[in-house]
């Protein structure tokens, strides 16, 4: 088992009363190998650490899952190798690109889709538009280092940006096209954060495996005169970041 | 299956290439039924659901597992209702009484340990303490109307709050008590966010199923001087909250 001094701030995983399930005690000692090993190490076989453990390979399957879940490990190739730390975001405005490149990754998105559809009332009434007006759905997926880490849609009314099915890049920033293009700049937004689990489609666009617990941002964010101009969700691998966010006194 | 209108911001979970999975099929038609049902009824048994979508009895329980996850669905007693939305908080020092007592709910804390200890270098570089200077943990379980809700863990210096464990109230608010008594005031702090899976311990102690995504956050906080006063790590059930926060221009 791992030993940690009393009272240190991690996470114990050991009821006082009952027994530890045995998936666990597993995955503690798995825990401790992976520290030995070292990022990027591949990891011995299922039948080799079952063995090591003496447990049945279902109970290492399940210890397995759960480090895959959190990110402690991740599949590369035919292998399983011990992953580094999660990324780090701050949670502000246009932040993916500058937050990704300050962690010494390139940042990049792949385009999904950009359609053209009617509002509904409950988009109309984010967007403060009518309802019937037309909004733009543009969806791309978020890279880090040509890895696929997100997925990000993007509700704009048609009126504010009438060409961006026709001249915008959908690699490059839609902040910085909705400025030079739109005369848009951002005058604050709100953003709601909560874990979900990835849908089949998203987890098959983002390369995840299906029911990863995902990070899912809510955004809304308003011009300088406090009109909405996007609503828009982005799914995070919950195994591959965090955000912080700074309180103010 | 759910009908919805193209483009909507709502998550689609059926890839564009590919089979849609038996039991994401099952999901979509009993996120329909709850719908139906509405907030805490009683949902039918899984033979009945198993029988009425003409899926295998386990297709259906990876389908009734997932909403239970995300917090669609809930235990209660012996059968399972459909849940009411999640929680809202916002992301700010202080504010797990206010936002529960804002959506109407009656917050509290129970006390399930207070500790002190020697602080590891690890805990003294986040304290700015030196290595083995006293520190109080104190574990309480969150409750919103009495229904325990997360587990939070709150460390702080024994010379900043000496009489810690003789003359607070653990049911009361610590920064009240660390205002009044050891003259903190806040000067702001940070806040970091993620999803984790609650461990066995966790799971026992907050009620949850284990391996529940749970929302953990990290936060440090420091006085009007600047110095770091207390590192808490509190883990929210990921089915019950999201959190808010505003963004500047």
């Amino acid at each position: 088992m791992m030993q940690r001094a009393l009272g240190e701030p991690v996470r114990a995983g050991v009821p006082e009363h009952g027994r530890m399930p045995r998936y666990y005690l597993a995955k503690t000692q798995l825990l401790e190998l992976l520290d030995e090993l070292g990022e990027g190490a591949v990891i011995p076989t299922e039948r080799d650490l079952a063995e090591r453990y003496g447990v049945a390979r279902e109970t290492l399957r399940l210890a397995l899952r759960e480090l895959l879940l959190e990110g402690r490990l991740r599949r590369q190739g035919r292998g399983t190798v011990v992953a580094g730390p999660k990324l780090v975001q701050p949670l502000s405005l246009a932040s993916y690109t500058e937050g990704v490149r300050r962690q010494g990754l390139t940042p990049g998105r792949r385009l999904i889709g950009l359609d053209r559809f009617a509002a509904s009332p409950g988009v109309a009434e984010e967007l403060a538009i009518e309802v019937g007006d037309g909004v733009w759905h543009m969806e791309r997926v978020l890279l880090a280092d040509e890895e696929r880490v997100g997925l990000e849609s993007t509700y704009v009314p048609v009126a504010r940006l009438p060409r961006l099915a026709e001249d915008f890049d959908p690699e490059g920033s839609f902040y910085a096209y909705a400025r030079e293009v739109g005369g848009i700049a951002s005058g604050g937004g709100e953003e709601r954060i909560e874990t979900v689990l990835a849908t089949p489609r998203e987890a098959l666009l983002v390369g995840t495996p299906p029911a990863l617990p995902m990070l899912l941002l809510h955004r809304r964010s308003w011009d300088h005169a406090q009109v909405p101009f996007e609503r828009v969700r982005t799914l995070y691998r919950g195994d591959r970041f965090s955000f912080t966010t700074a309180l103010s006194p």
